[in-house]
């Protein structure tokens, strides 16, 4: 597999530069190791403020704070001193694994992989001719401060809502253990692939991470 | 197709009953006429306050208020007076089908259709040997308003919310033309289905509805 080879430079790359969220490291170590499937963009679940100038307007949306772990009330209040223009809001996301399956026979397996640990929103789309299957779950967040640099809501409510982005957080990253028991199964029976671990030596990995 | 004839059955029935969103009933018509593929639950999109006794006990939740059309700020602020017990959030969701194909050549394009419609967040899985496919948008807002019985925000801020759930959810009904454009199109390809003309008749579904 010539994608897998590429998907897998480049998160051994991004892993060296210190670009892939550290709390999932080891899952997406253990699904690359699998034959058959490969990993692309995921991420291990976060919580921030966003500011997006319209609605609608993702591509021009940035963050003025975003963390992969329960935010602090203070670290929103002070982020929110930077909202200059467009619409505010508070969101909070569960972990979101993308894998690449060779047949439709492993994306099916890959699915009830995902339901079976607790993330209901797994779904899979064919993407020219590959199966890409999405591992999401339900708790997502999105609740508007304001607009153009102005907070609507006071102090009591942003503690409310943050708390509340915490919890959606934990929750959903709650499942991460069960998830990688699952692949760790699967792995007994799909099989390990040697292309990762050629590519794992080659790259180093097993100087800062182990291997599984 | 069993299931076909049985999801008909369903359908006209509810129409019958008054039970099914005004606004998406010519594009159910249209999709169950077409040969090969059939709708389960949908929704044409809607904006409303929900209650929810706890985090994730989605079965137990209630709606205060759920309308399939833009919502009044008075509307909104009357309905929260029903608040009890639990976590109370604004919801504002976009139109939803579920279609279900008869192979992976029909879903994926139904899977085509629906992103190039607009619906970026299409997508299907395989339930027990089906393709169902999702045909979905990206508008969700779910903003927290307050918890038991208290709300956490003033009135500015619920104008401002209902306000910005009301566009969302007009800017992904807008989508529902482009939609309907589509199926006629993949009908024009895929030929139409007897089977639906035979229960539309015997259902009189031509007395209330005009058939494609």
């Amino acid at each position: 597999m010539k994608a897998k080879r590429e998907a897998l430079v480049s998160l051994f790359t991004a892993m060296r530069e210190g670009k892939v969220d550290a709390d999932i490291i080891d899952h997406l170590l253990l699904i690359n190791s699998i034959r058959g499937i490969y990993t692309t963009s995921s991420c291990s679940g976060r919580i921030g403020i966003m500011e997006e100038p319209d609605l609608g307007a993702k591509p021009l949306a940035r963050w003025l704070i975003k963390v992969h772990r329960p935010m602090e009330f203070e670290e929103a209040r002070e982020a929110l001193r930077n909202a200059e223009k467009g619409l505010i809001f508070l969101k909070s996301q569960p972990p979101i694994f993308h894998i690449v399956a060779e047949d439709v026979e492993k994306a099916k397996r890959l699915h009830e992989l995902g339901l079976a640990s607790g993330f209901k929103y797994t779904t899979f789309k064919v993407v020219s001719k590959r199966y890409l299957v999405e591992i999401n779950a339900t708790e997502y967040l999105t609740a508007p401060l304001g607009r153009d640099g102005r907070i609507l809501v006071d102090d009591e409510y942003l503690r409310f809502a943050v708390d509340l982005g915490n919890d959606m957080l934990r929750r959903s990253k709650g499942r991460l253990p069960r998830l990688e028991e699952k692949f760790r199964a699967l792995r007994e029976e799909l099989g390990e692939d040697e292309l990762f671990y050629e590519l794992a030596e080659r790259y180093m990995i097993e100087e800062n991470w182990k291997l599984p």
